[in-house]
């Protein structure tokens, strides 16, 4: 839950009662950033202050309510707590689930889509899953960033000194066997380093390699 | 794993060996249904085959890779697997995560955007969290579907019915004590069982609801 940035957490009824040192253990000091634990005697007591709650259930309970992916739920419920109100997600217990009663009380249910032939999930499993997709609506995604690790992607005029050096130093090792393919074979290997996205650091070691095969100490165009 | 459809494990120098009957405890049964698990020395050894690896991290290593979100991953592998490509995703041990070198062999990162207050995520979630967002490619989502449980919404016709029959029974009742709000506390009346979508169902439990409030045997609008 904290992890996803959740810190309610109600418990009904719990079977080895509230506080638990093997709970607390597992949480890896999570409890104590969360708020308190509140503890009811029934799931009725434990909604009572919401407005509006989702059950969690694996498989269909034959009662008229609207199905939500979690993705689709925490759609849902955003638009719910902009409006001011308080929601809340029922989870059953471990091996048997929420019974029916327990689903009566909520107004929609959520269901995760997996593997229809191995759907089964265990609570902290399915709790994840939601927590997650809440998440992923509130903490920045690095969507398609690039972590450049300290350094910066090299500038053109660099790549293109260092193929330009390359070409010259292939030349001289001979390494153009028909003068007609070298446009081509040169094409092609612009292309992979320009593929690669050099930064400067790599530009730098490169022309430290050129300068390593051919022997060169002091290379030409590199400091 | 299986649960997310993916059915591909395999373990680099497993700590404890091998097969392990902890493990398949565990796993619910389902190592049955999955491919032999196989096991490798290296992890340069369990890549061998794979043209394309992302690494999972939840810092950054200081190296230039592109960063994706689990989301964002599996938009991008699908294209490579689209295109006949063998990916494969490294998860690093329990409490060290992976070693920088085998950072190293990946062409990308997934970073699991969290709560920045408490971002440490267990093995199992990490590994869960991203199969959870390759089954929401691949298995059909009940995307606001709505459950009627055998039933189905009633017709128009039969909710107008029920409201007029409700209507007569008010009046008779003298529950409309003044006529200036008649129209109005009717259309709150009508908007209230029209928003909540009645099935046929529904629609007769009304009609009995009426008819024993009213104290009607047989009542005159329902079979």
């Amino acid at each position: 839950m904290l992890n996803c940035g959740l810190k309610d957490l109600r418990l009904v009824s719990p079977r080895d009662g509230w506080p638990s040192e093997r709970a607390e253990a597992m949480a890896s000091g999570a409890l104590a950033l969360m708020n308190p634990v509140q503890v009811y005697g029934s799931t009725r007591e434990a909604i009572a202050d919401l407005n509006r709650v989702y059950a969690t259930t694996a498989r269909p309970r034959n009662m008229v309510q609207d199905v939500f992916t979690p993705r689709a739920a925490v759609e849902d419920f955003s638009k719910k707590i902009a409006e001011g109100q308080r929601v809340g997600i029922l989870f059953g217990a471990e091996r048997s689930g929420l019974v029916n009663d327990d689903v009566a009380l909520a107004q929609a249910v959520i269901t995760v889509p997996l593997n229809p032939e191995f759907s089964s999930l265990n609570l902290a499993q399915a709790v994840l899953l939601v927590a997650y997709e809440w998440a992923q609506t509130r903490f920045s995604a690095p969507e398609e960033k690039r972590d450049f690790g300290g350094t910066f992607p090299a500038k053109m005029s660099d790549i293109n000194a260092l193929q330009d050096r390359m070409e010259i130093e292939l030349e001289k090792g001979h390494f153009f066997r028909s003068p007609e393919m070298r446009p081509t074979i040169m094409r092609n290997i612009r292309n992979m380093f320009t593929r690669a996205g050099m930064t400067d650091q790599e530009v730098r070691t490169f022309h430290g390699i050129i300068s390593a095969l051919t022997g060169q100490k002091n290379p030409p165009d590199n400091k």
